[in-house]
């Protein structure tokens, strides 16, 4: 019908990164919108393939779009919004676009928090999971909004002489809000990098403290284990046996090495924490 | 009244990243100043929306701004200050701005010295709360800085015919502010970073040495508890029983052992600290 | 035959970066292919050296290329394609040669999905390899795709006069799906280090579990096996050894010790995980 | 005197990042130089204005100023120097600023140099914190030397017409200079960088082969000092009490363990090193 | 001879930077060629300045040069090369030091074949030196060859009109050529880095595997000590001593705690490897 470039059809039927062509006689806009499963644990985008011409814009999907729908919803409602002419159209199926993105961020933002909060309390096994998806639903938010806002911000300069001057207005908006999505991921995803080494921190500091307790344990107890096996040998003629009350000596030496320990423990400062 | 393009007003309504928008009869200056309230702890601003027209400066902010009162202030004490045009105004609003950024800077400073004079010191659990809020309110400083200097690029370079040369040289002063405080921030990172680390390597030391000392205990007392245990054992035939001062011999093999052990410690370099 | 500059003679005989020289009448097209052997484990590549004229495209290499063939097979059913001009049988080589990374970014996926499901299954001698392995095939892809991608871009903006501007937006395409290659090498890398980094946390949690119940056992154990060992003295005197059922108060003492140490380490919270 | 603007006289009293201003009759170049108390281990610098006019040079200090001393001094000794104009001259108090972070380069060499060598020998507690000093010293030069360099890089390509021809040559040699310290600051920061890293490997390599030594002991001697436990038993009616030399089978069953013991450990490979 | 500036003649004394600088008459190109004792354990340059003026081709250095020898040779060999112009011999100059890099390069991948193998083999010991010169070599290779790449980037793509076009095609070769070893050295720095991090993993993987053995010995034998201390105390009363074959009953015991034992080390995972 439109005469459209058979690579712009071919490329629309299979997986691509967002991104935008000029045929001359119309562009070639492929985006991708947040799928309306998306969540902080796996973000999921749809292909949405538009193609603006001199009075027209044209949308190829295979799978129903959100924002497409939004946008004849809100031209049926106020049908003088087709006087606006096709770039106003397109601002108004990105803006949508746009939007969906907003409740996600929320969504990572909840779960940024929760994961936070986490490191500090919860255990190691809880945590990583969730660490793993964030970032890999990030590295995937950041990869797709990053080719999606480098398309908004070569629309937005009017690079494309089929954009006109309100519309390239308006796109820089829809430009300044993935910018603030793509800030807001690599915000993320340095703070739950920072997390998961806060918590890795706890966790070797709290093995740190458990091997004072076990070294302090076992030290204190060893000698003065050594010493009741000195006094269990049966040798008949070792002298403590014979004099009275000898095993109040043993007691004695016991508390005697004890108290020793303790001192030792205390200068080489094995009950400080670690850090000096 | 002033006629400001619709998408302008909704952007000062909701929170942005701060950014300049050229609308032909008037510049539209989304900025962030530092919350009264941001610390070391917690970087938070509020947000400041400035119209600069030809012979007009308009402000619009839902929360009291202290820069706008300030400058308001100035003009009321020295009412000649007008006379220097928007551009001068706007300058004083950023400068202002921008002085109150040097006590939070001071405040940043202070507190990567408590942290870096902790990782030496104290313990992890002190610590790591620290280290992970001064390191978030660090992130979005320098979020906020980068994008705020960038404004002030392109109003300081001339990019905008509304600004006028004069106005231009003193928006550059602003801009280098801006500039060392992003360069701080960039350094603060690093720095804390580089503390954090520190401090892992020291419990890491720590347990090292923790280790030593729980392995030379046991490994010098277990083979001494094995020889009592031997002469513990109720064979009544076992000739060590009828020597005479059967239990010398013993106390000598028990000697013996640990001087054996003393010496193989050394050959093997076990008291010796870690790094050969 | 057709006088090619030495240089480029020697440049195609010995190992090279891809490139491309323009060299007035011709250009000289160095590229790298994917080895039919390459996999996830090992990404290799094969050497094509391709001159485009004016009026012929001639192909220089010194072990069997599929692209090539391929091209040769789809010209011989069909020569209409001839008549395309060598620019669009350029494009076609390029556009084989990039056919042929996609089974091998598949292979690629697959392998990161078993890693990333092993980093939370199995033991690290199996997955250190693997990973070792997986990296460095991806060093190299990311090296050899990134500089193939700069000659498909130059090419394709029409850098080079000898490219009509039908060939060009042909190869903007093959450049888009190289992008794409490039960009999920990136995303590889970054989500098989997340991988790893996962496997080696939960190696470190295990450690500090495994180290937990140790203090356990042992802080509980040595204290009742030093009790034992006191009544286990040969001093004849000793008051318990004449008490009526004297056993039955060792064994008092050892449960009331045990009770004490339960409710020691509860206090100190040597049972809950780390992260307090 | 000079009617110099009033905001280059006010950042010339506060502390600032070096940078360089163009006020059209004159350059006001603010700059960093090496303080005479710089170590590799607190790198401080002094900051210097200078006013370069078309036919002079004002320099502003609160504090000494070796190199503007320097130029005073030369200029004294060969009065001659005063007819190459301001532009020399202020060439020659750059130069001679650069001249004073030679020293401190060196400086900087020897105390890696000794750092690298003390993290394959010397202890942590000692290392720690000549890193974390050294480190912080390069994050301070890189930062000043940066801003510095970019100075120079603007007055030797001749972006201000004030720097005339001759002069800018001579600028770019000391560019040359600051060039080389950046580099070697950048290389500084890896290989110290890398220096940590090493030393905590073997920290921790250190820690593992501790640890196999309690293992093995542990492992070696619990058997046996149960075998002599169970023979230190009172039970009257074990048999091997009543056995002829029946302490001997007791010595044959210890042999035996140790004997099992010492080939589970070897096929087990707990006497290998790590990394199989 | 050649009035060659002062400037450029005390830069060829000294150590510098590779670099090129443009004197009108003659260019000062400062090079840095492999010096013939460098080796991936230490990389090591000897510094060569060249003048290239419109007729002559002037070299200056301290040590001898092979590069120069080499040109001279050939010159001797082949006359007509004289014809060529000091273009064509400065590119034989700057082709003979580049081909001076591809033994060295080659040391550096037998190096890193050896690290990578020895990573999942060796002890830490060994390694780290390695891993620690291989890096340092590294980090020096990737900053000459970097600033070498530079110059001929600026020579071949005709900066500077002395040179003609004929040797910026050759010259763009060399660049190429640099290229190749810049890129090897970034990807042997990523591949070096990488190795070390899988020898650490292995090594706390092996502590963790260390530290499960010993557990498992500990708690196992504890109990059984316990048992065998209960029954050795000397209480005449004790019930099991006057039973008939009590020992028996202390053996089922043991057994009985062994099985538990077992059965609570398998339900708690502990003889499964980390990873749950």
């Amino acid at each position: 019908m439109f005469h459209f470039h058979q690579l712009a059809l071919e490329d629309s039927e299979s997986r691509h990164n967002p991104k935008v062509d000029d045929y001359g006689s119309y562009l070639f806009i492929l985006t991708h919108g947040v799928h309306p499963e998306s969540s902080a644990r796996e973000f999921r985008t749809r292909q949405l393939t538009l193609f603006l011409g001199p009075n027209y814009l044209v949308s190829l999907h295979r799978e129903a779009s959100r924002s497409v729908e939004l946008t004849r919803e809100s031209v049926r409602k106020n049908p003088r919004l087709m006087a606006d002419g096709p770039g106003m159209l397109l601002y108004r199926v990105l803006d949508f676009q746009m939007d969906l993105y907003m409740p996600l961020m929320e969504n990572f933002q909840k779960r940024l928090d929760e994961i936070e909060k986490a490191c500090f309390e919860a255990t190691t096994s809880v945590i990583l999971r969730d660490v793993f998806d964030l970032r890999k639903a990030l590295v995937r938010l950041r990869r797709f909004s990053g080719h999606q806002r480098e398309i908004l911000l070569r629309l937005s300069r009017r690079e494309f002489a089929l954009v006109d001057e309100r519309s390239a207005i308006y796109l820089r908006d829809v430009y300044d809000h993935l910018l603030r999505v793509t800030d807001l991921a690599d915000s993320y995803r340095e703070l739950v990098a920072g997390a998961l080494e806060a918590h890795l921190s706890i966790v070797s500091n709290r093995t740190n403290e458990i091997m004072r307790a076990l070294t302090i344990i076992t030290t204190l107890f060893m000698p003065l284990t050594l010493i009741v096996g000195i006094y269990g040998m049966n040798f008949p003629d070792m002298p403590e046996f014979h004099w009275r009350r000898g095993y109040l000596f043993a007691y004695g030496l016991m508390v005697a090495v004890a108290i020793v320990m303790y001192y030792l423990f205390r200068r080489r400062g094995i009950f400080r924490s670690p850090g000096r």
